[in-house]
């Protein structure tokens, strides 16, 4: 049965669910949601997302919610199609894992979508951009950089010699800073940027690079 | 080897971790970390965290740090000791569970760690309570209790029939909410007073609950 994504390809939220669909070489159907429409509030999209958010997902009869929870659902349930997403096997692989999982959501997330709102969103809804909530929270996302920095000089990716979920997880944002007037925040890391070069280059990657709507 | 838990037994993420051991009925050391004299911020914590937070966990050799990923490796690591608190098999039961994994950090955390640190934490370092903050942060939080009372009306643990992370990962914070002036919030929601009323009765639990300093 078909495997369907509700939302728009602009969400890293969104793009983050197709990049595991990709990876594992699925097909999948992306069906639009009008956010400045009001769709996501109404009772049809409430029944796949209580929370009104994008992304929602269904894969015949599973319905699922939360673009982290939708990536590690396709890496699970998809184990065996394509490179195993989460290889993790002795205590130490798995803690290795976990942990940087964990660390996009907890760490990453908000100071980086905070300047890539700054920077992209807010002139495609023509806002204006502020500059000092830009530095602000450049300076924050510098410093978790840091730790992604001294993590990636010791080990080829996220959470060890594979590519994993870790990766994939921050990839969505890392492309759009990528193109920001922030860039510099990620090339002036030697081994972030050495990582990134390296799973971008992935051909599932250019497969949902390309289907990025920005 | 001795697993390690760096922390103060006050804090909820700290409180997860110790949760998790205790459905385990593993053993363990808490190592005081001396917040208030900056102990978290010192080169020997960092090397155990580079955030500079509590948790941090040891496990022999194995290091880590966020406390989800600790609850989680937990799980995973000793999976076939005590309960399987991981028990997904079909892609449905894989979806429900990461699913409602996911929405503790993404939907109920800010509210209700906002709601706690006005009424619990701030009296304890002698800050004045704001009212104006408690009740935006709990009428933010009673809609997303909504969400959770319509799951536990048609589910009767989080991820389904049995007891898992999803549930274990958030009552350290509904514990702290029973013992708030706000815990009307949850009793007066009658499936999810009875989810806490079963869960909080698990006998790792109560030993988890004799731990906490508050
Ligand atoms: N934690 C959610 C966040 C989803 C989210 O924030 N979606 C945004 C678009 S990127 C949205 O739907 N916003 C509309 C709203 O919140 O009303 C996830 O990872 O899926
Ligand atoms: N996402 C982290 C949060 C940990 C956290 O916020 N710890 C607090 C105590 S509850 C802390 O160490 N605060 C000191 C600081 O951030 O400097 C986790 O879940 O482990």
């Amino acid at each position: 049965m078909a495997i369907k994504v509700y939302g728009v390809a602009m969400s890293s939220n969104v793009v983050r669910v197709i990049a595991a669909l990709n990876e594992k070489g699925l097909d999948y159907e992306l069906v639009p949601v009008n956010l400045a429409a009001g769709e996501h509030k109404k009772p049809e999209f409430l029944a796949l997302n209580p929370f009104g958010q994008i992304p929602a997902f269904e894969d015949g009869d599973v319905k699922i919610f939360e673009s982290r929870a939708i990536s590690r659902y396709v890496a699970t349930a998809y184990k065996s199609t394509g490179d195993d997403l989460l290889p993790a096997k002795t205590p130490a692989e798995v803690a290795a894992l976990e942990c940087w999982l964990e660390v996009e959501p907890q760490h990453i997330s908000e100071p980086i979508s905070k300047v890539l709102f700054e920077l992209q969103i807010k002139p495609l809804l023509s806002m204006t951009t502020d500059p000092a909530t830009v530095e602000a929270e450049s300076e924050k996302l510098g410093k978790v950089l840091d730790v992604y920095e001294a993590r990636l000089s010791e080990s080829k990716y996220l959470a060890g010699d594979a590519f994993t979920l870790a990766d994939l997880n921050l990839m969505p944002y890392v492309y759009n800073l990528s193109l920001s007037s922030k860039a510099e925040l990620m090339t002036s890391r030697p081994h972030f940027k050495k990582w990134w070069d390296e799973v971008s280059a992935r051909p599932a990657w250019q497969k949902t690079a390309a289907s990025i709507k920005l």
